[in-house]
């Protein structure tokens, strides 16, 4: 056994050796997480080593500036334990990190005048109720009621329960000798439970994409996130996008109901998973929280969709609501949870971005920030106190390596990252193992280095051998392979890969990419245009979603993905859907914060803009 | 054909001869109704003739003074006519009728100064929406909010809508071309449909009692009753009280859920009924407005009601609930409309003596008034507009015709009337044909006349045949049967009845009187001592129940059921609970009246009362 203190934390765990540092700080109760779950791909999980340090592997080397490395900077899910250690947890660390909620959260508001805290609305209040006489014939509800006003939970004049929980009490409150636990949500007891349990109040936001669904699972009573689980949205076999969803519920009855189980299986999935793995029970969920597109956020409630697909795409609500567990079927939680779901903003522009909006503050910022979501539909937001604009925009599954030759998502096997001189090309994959393919942000590296050795042409061309620059190695040269439909450019070997074939770029795949990125790089334009600035009074520019989580920024640039600005002004956010969520699920405020961004948003719907196509057009160069 | 005019209505209807004039009233839509339900009983539904008299009939020279049969007065329900008539219908008729139900209410306000007018918190409002286009992208809902704003229904600010509704919007918006009629309550819009359907809002308002179920089905629009419906509570197969219903749902698992399946099939039942008499449409019913006993309540609602049964009588809750049809499980009305549940005073004094209270208007006078309601417990309530005193005592169900050897209802067969002298016995039989038992109301007629007459002396003993005063006849004397275990008394021969079996009063039944009488005298004593007033400062007694409309006065006073007032002082008021749950369901500023009145009401508990047991024993003798 070895001994690990963690500072500041101050904490001492005893664990075995050769335990990576995150396992360590995972089974501490020391959330931070990693943005790319612990693969070593990030480089984000830096931890300064104090005492007990080992030499920094390959990976580490590649992550790590060479002066962090011998401050003693490691990263957490790289290195192992062998030795007694103190370990030091940089504040500013849990900043970047996806599973260190709340602190994120914190971290933000040291940056506005405006704090948000944790709403007194929600909370659990343990009562000693007095017994029934005949003197005191007051019924089961007045009485809880009056000890709550005795309690001092003042702020409910019309305090109201369900029936469910009406038809609760009488029985348990006698078998709890009277003593018992109430939880109150704004106006209303939301849950009595026997005995005093007080300390356990859970609630899970959801970001619920077309591919992936997220469920971040929070105490309510610090607001610090306890677990967090993805799943992949099992709706995608009835299509990619959400197009193909909507045509599948218009073109088989029942498959509405169909769309809408399987996403809530899924949910069901991620509460039992997120509960289990932080060790609460399911019971101790109040409140959820959801975001999602529009069409997701339809799926999910049972409403159709149809409107939303056929100009001129009218959602049939775009408001917030605030229901029961119990309206939406089969989820696991009790009748009486309270469920918020976020407010959309178009039909194109969802909860997503709402939750997007709020969780990185653009909407008290006094700078002009752009925010990009990059999925199946790219997302756009500029603006910033004062107003927001939006739009959207098909970028199409491109980043998610659909329609791409070899494309695929960024789990193992898939190069994401890609080096090129003129003598040779080096990749990283995910997990390390053989190639299986290549990912969006993979895709994006090839493309820019690429384009910086001349192989690709500002028309996106992918040149012949003998259009080569003279500096290029033979090795790059004979990586181009020429066809009648176009050249193709080898990416990995057949010994290098899982299957034993080659992987190309293909002709194809630049068309597609030039596609997406004009798409976005449209869309932008067109916003900048609206709000009448130039490029440079953008102050940050902001990439969510997964794949904007592990784009090379530099890359992206190249590509023509976003507008060239220094990269300090470019940060990847990872998912500020889920954390807009969260936000909303912890503050009343925050919640009327939210549904003022949806219903003042400006969306622009491109379709009928006559600038965007002349812009996409431009776009499409390199 | 035969013209009839009506004054003051003015109202002229053609008629083919040989109807009576309560049918032509109905088919004009002038609801006034009757008591006894048309069967020349009650002598209450007394029109003048001004024009085409013709001579009264046997039952109306028996039923109305002989100075207004010759003024031209009849009985609505008994006068045929055959020429050209000219019809007064005097104001303070609508008064005493329990079917003439917003009438009814009119009349009563006359009295006040506060006066109650429908809400304007429910209406219909046709929408005649912009279609969408590319240049306006609001969401369905969103659009359907704006027009209503701009129909100026103002105090909406957070208008919503259930999830149901949002469901139903997309496809019907569409299928309406638009065109559309919104149905809003309070901050609610509770249905949409296609076109123009304004002129059709109904509501139900139900008195669910332990014996008897009854609905009114009322035009929201008007406050008009447009039918009544009144079924048997089919609860009674598992006992006649309250408390065998509730020992029942202790008894066996899955009672609760069996009593409140037959309750709510009873509820659809006369939903059906009503809707179908009146030639209305079930989905244009919107809201309903339910009174009960406090069991009745919990049995609706699926609440355990085990500790209303037992000391100290707690019940679930007491207050008020909103709710919505689907929380009533099998319910056949939509899910949206809107459920009102009156709130109790206590386990004994429910949310029927609430609404008695609230359609008696004893809350607003000034004056102190008595209210009791007859039925298996009788609920006792005497106040003013300063305070009001309840109580209930278990009076058992003699007077509804159970544990009385000949006992019966009010139906078919039944003795409901006796007048006796010393030589001979005369009563009257429901419907006219032979006898099948006494209910009620004659057999307090009868216990008074044998009190008269001295065959029944103030210990409650029927008296033996040579203890009779020596003016009664052979005839009389006869009639009393001597045997050991107490004499009996001969109401009808043989050869009057339909099983041709004498019926007979027994001592034993004379005991049930006794007991059940002292029990509400004893009540009404308590209170009076509790208000601390002397018996003659009550202005007025009101009788409520279905017994309490059939009960003559003298009878109950001599019995001493109720304390000895001038006859005059003395109102039969009717099904009061029906009243007060169609005035709750008219007006948002009534619920509120009748919440403060189940707030405010004091109520006394017998059980723990020193005096109880003292005045109960005294009241026992007559």
């Amino acid at each position: 056994m070895i001994k690990i203190t963690f500072l500041p934390d101050k904490k001492n765990v005893k664990v075995n050796e050769g335990i990576t540092v995150l396992e360590v700080l995972e089974r501490a109760g020391i959330n931070i997480g990693t943005p790319c779950g612990g693969k070593g791909i990030c480089g984000k999980c830096k931890v300064l080593i104090n005492k007990g340090i080992t030499a920094a592997i390959l990976i580490e080397k590649e992550l790590l500036p060479e002066e962090e490395i011998e401050k003693g900077f490691r990263l957490a899910c790289q290195t192992k334990l062998f030795k007694d250690t103190v370990i030091e947890i940089p504040s500013e660390i849990r900043l970047n990190f996806k599973r260190v909620f709340f602190s994120n959260l914190k971290g933000d508001i040291r940056h506005f005048k405006n704090n948000f805290s944790l709403d007194s609305n929600f909370k659990k209040v343990f009562l000693d109720l007095k017994k029934p006489f005949l003197d005191d014939q007051r019924a089961d509800w007045e009485r809880i009621k009056d000890e709550l006003f005795l309690k001092k939970i003042e702020n409910i004049p019309n305090l109201r329960a369900s029936l469910e929980i009406l038809k609760k009490i009488p029985v348990l409150i006698r078998e709890a000798n009277f003593k018992i636990t109430a939880t109150v949500d704004n106006d209303e007891i939301i849950d009595i439970e026997k005995g005093d349990t007080t300390k356990s109040s859970y609630g899970i936001a959801f970001d619920i994409g077309t591919t992936t669904v997220a469920g971040y699972l929070i105490d309510l009573s610090t607001g610090k996130e306890l677990s967090a689980v993805a799943k992949t949205n099992p709706q995608a076999i009835h299509g990619d996008d959400i197009i193909s969803r909507i045509e599948f519920t218009q073109q088989y009855k029942g498959a509405l109901e169909i769309l809408q189980k399987e996403i809530v299986n899924t949910l069901n999935e991620i509460i039992r998973e997120a509960a289990q793995r932080a060790g609460i029970n399911t019971n101790n969920i109040y409140k959820i929280a959801v975001a999602g597109n529009t069409c997701m956020h339809h799926l999910l409630l049972g409403l159709n969709p149809s409107y939303i697909a056929l100009s001129p795409y009218i959602p049939v609500t775009k408001e917030s609501l605030n229901l029961k567990a119990k309206n939406i079927p089969k989820l696991v939680l009790e009748a009486t949870v309270n469920v918020y779901i976020l407010p959309n903003i178009s039909a194109f522009v969802g909860a997503d971005i709402t939750a997007g909006i709020l969780a990185t503050y653009i909407w008290r910022n006094k700078k002009i920030i752009l925010f990009v979501d990059l999925g199946t539909n790219g997302e756009i937001v500029l603006g910033s106190k004062k107003k927001i604009w939006t739009c959207s925009t098909a970028a199409g599954p491109a980043f998610e390596g659909a329609q791409i030759s070899s494309g695929m998502r960024a789990t193992e096997g898939a190069i994401d990252k890609v080096k090129m001189d003129n003598k040779s090309i080096a990749y990283r994959v995910i997990k390390d193992g053989k190639v299986r393919g290549i990912c969006g942000s993979g895709l994006i590296d090839l493309i820019a280095e690429m384009l910086n050795l001349g192989l690709i042409n500002k028309s996106g061309k992918l040149i012949n051998r003998e259009e080569c620059n003279n500096k290029l190695s033979e090795e790059i040269r004979n990586r181009i392979i020429e066809g009648q439909k176009g050249n193709k450019f080898l990416i990995a070997k057949g010994k290098e890969t899982e299957n034993g074939n080659p992987i190309y770029l293909t002709q194809g795949d630049i068309r597609e990419v030039q596609l997406a990125k004009a798409a976005i790089f449209a869309g932008i334009k067109i916003l900048l245009k609206e709000v009448n600035i130039p490029q440079d009074d953008i102050h940050k520019i902001l990439l969510a979603g997964a794949f904007g989580n592990f784009i090379n920024k530099e890359s992206a640039i190249r590509v023509g993905l976003i507008p060239q600005l220094p990269l300090k002004k470019i940060e990847l956010v990872g998912n500020a859907a889920g954390r807009g969520a969260g936000i909303a699920l912890l503050s009343e405020k925050m919640k009327k914060v939210c549904q003022d961004i949806a219903k003042e948003a400006k969306y622009i719907e491109l379709s009928s803009s006559p600038d965007f196509q002349k812009e996409y057009i431009k776009a499409m160069f390199f």
